[in-house]
């Protein structure tokens, strides 16, 4: 008998395909991705390429734009939003607009071209994170922004255009829908419980261990219970904050590892598929600390069916989130920590 | 300048995408669909390659599960949801579920195999509509069904996995969280108001006829101000009325004829690509009539960044709505209409 469950943050129901439940194998490997290493334009020495660096991890004895970095971040070369104007929102009836405003930028995560999040090292995956939270705190200072969303697509199925490893990052004039929802849902919680449902999710999870897949001091990586799609995680940091801003340096670490443990997992059990994962983090603006609590999302994309659930908000999961989590439990991690300075 | 627009009822910003505005041929053509005719359980004639009929449009000289109709409607051969069992909810702790209750049916919608929604007549697509409408009063009289989704998946990028013109409904224990979410941004607008939010909607469209594509005395196709996909179109009924199931016998031929005016554009404008439509209905319980106003909403699946934008909530739109629906009016509608009785 299949199964409705209910997210207990979003009011989400999702049917849990128990009876035709799949098997990491049942998914079609992603279609091969053409060599662009010729005219990369994120490579070691083509800095030229890209429009002019905004931040970078480099060695001390070399200069801006050019050879020697760890992590680079430029503006994106066709932007979604623009930089310069002002937030007014325009009324035209019942109808509400503003002009574009915001930064779109690029997080080049290696110099290397043929690498990928899940097979990096934690030290590399906590530069790139150190330098999200860089950009995170410097886009804050500008008043117009809201909301900064942290993201990355892995491979074309997930909208990635470039195959050499990099994030994305928009800072926005708004608070984006699902942020509100988020934002609402954990609120609600907090007024009937006194609690952090993030925080409740957490205990219940360490608790059933059914949905974990693996976790250090800081970090756990489980396969949420109404998972909206197959192999679907949640990255959850234990310690209670709402702002992915407030990362502590003692964090970074445990925040590669555990991102590399997820992704190489998810590299290893479904043969490199493509992926969305989003950095939620509480709005620039609010007092949401006592109930919001950042976290990072990770989406593979096995399906194409997501047209008519993304229209309706109906979703069906043919993979039960505890076999999901048993899958990428048994599989290991793709990196071998030679280099990770371990706990 | 890119431009952000916020849905008039649902909460929802979206980039309009001005300056590097695509135009209908930047879309690249859906790849050619398998010729499946020789095995396909949807061809009359094969009536016993699916579970047993549950309702036809046929000739009163015909038998049932037999050759001679003109829509049929069978079960899932591997439904989603099971009709037999409780819709008692069992909580685990913060989790809640309950067991997968539900209709899930498919309506062929003609005997013949290459033909599609956007080709038919106005007077076919009138007998599917009426057998929608037959279906969802049918389903109402179960108490333990909430709400029922009727929606057509065409193409495989958009989830179809027959290429037989086909939808599907599925009937629900709970309320989808997208109907949710516009029963509140109605109510909302209504408390504010006083009136609804989809006929003041309406009447703006009609003032402005900038996003209007094709209009009868019953029906009204338009773009939506802030259209999250390129080429998306709203049929909203001129009448206000919540249900869908409260469509009345006068209505079905306009509707026929506007879905097939919508549907025939977008084949034409777009060489057929893949899209959902999904029709949005008052769920079967509640007091929503004097607010809520049932539509379609189709969707077409041009680009494959949904992954990020449908987990972050935000959508980049890179036809603006204007222009979309000028492509829309300039092309004819495939159809040539020898059989359609006109107004």
């Amino acid at each position: 008998m299949p199964e409705l469950r209910k997210d207990a943050i979003e009011r989400r129901w999702v049917i849990i395909a128990t009876e035709r439940a799949m098997r990491p194998t049942d998914f079609a490997p992603a279609p091969p991705e053409p060599d662009t290493s010729a005219m990369c334009p994120f490579c070691e020495g083509r800095e030229s390429a890209t429009p002019p660096e905004i931040a970078a991890v480099r060695r001390p004895d070399t200069q801006r734009n050019a050879p020697g970095w760890q992590v680079r971040v430029v503006p994106n070369k066709f932007p979604a939003l623009r930089i310069e104007g002002s937030t007014d929102v325009v009324t035209s009836g019942m109808f509400e607009s503003m002009g574009g405003v915001g930064a779109h930028e690029v997080i080049i995560e290696t110099p290397q071209h043929r690498t990928h999040a899940g097979v990096m090292s934690p030290g590399q995956l906590a530069s790139v994170f150190w330098m999200y939270r860089e950009r995170y705190q410097d886009l804050q200072r500008d008043p117009r922004f809201k909301y900064l969303l942290l993201f990355r697509n892995h491979g074309r199925p997930a909208g990635a255009s470039l195959t050499h490893p990099h994030s994305q990052l928009i800072a926005l004039p708004i608070v984006p829908k699902r942020a509100t929802e988020e934002l609402e849902g954990a609120q609600q919680h907090f007024a009937r419980e006194g609690r952090c449902v993030y925080c409740d999710v957490l205990q219940q999870e360490q608790a059933e261990r059914t949905r974990v897949v693996w976790e250090n001091d800081e970090f756990v990586a489980f396969v949420p219970y109404a998972a909206w799609t197959p192999f679907e995680m949640c990255i959850l940091p234990k310690r209670h904050e709402a702002s992915f801003g407030a990362l502590a340096d003692s964090q970074l670490l445990p925040l590669g590892e555990v991102m590399q443990q997820a992704l190489g997992r998810l590299y290893t059990c479904l043969q490199n598929p493509p992926y969305n994962y989003i950095v939620h983090s509480a709005p620039y603006e609010g007092r949401v600390g006592h109930y919001y609590h950042w976290h990072i999302e990770i989406m593979p994309r096995l399906s194409q069916v997501a047209g008519f659930e993304w229209g309706s908000g109906f979703y069906i999961n043919t993979v039960p989130p505890e076999d999901a989590a048993r899958y990428l439990r048994d599989v290991t991690a793709a990196f071998a920590p030679q280099e990770a300075p371990s706990r």
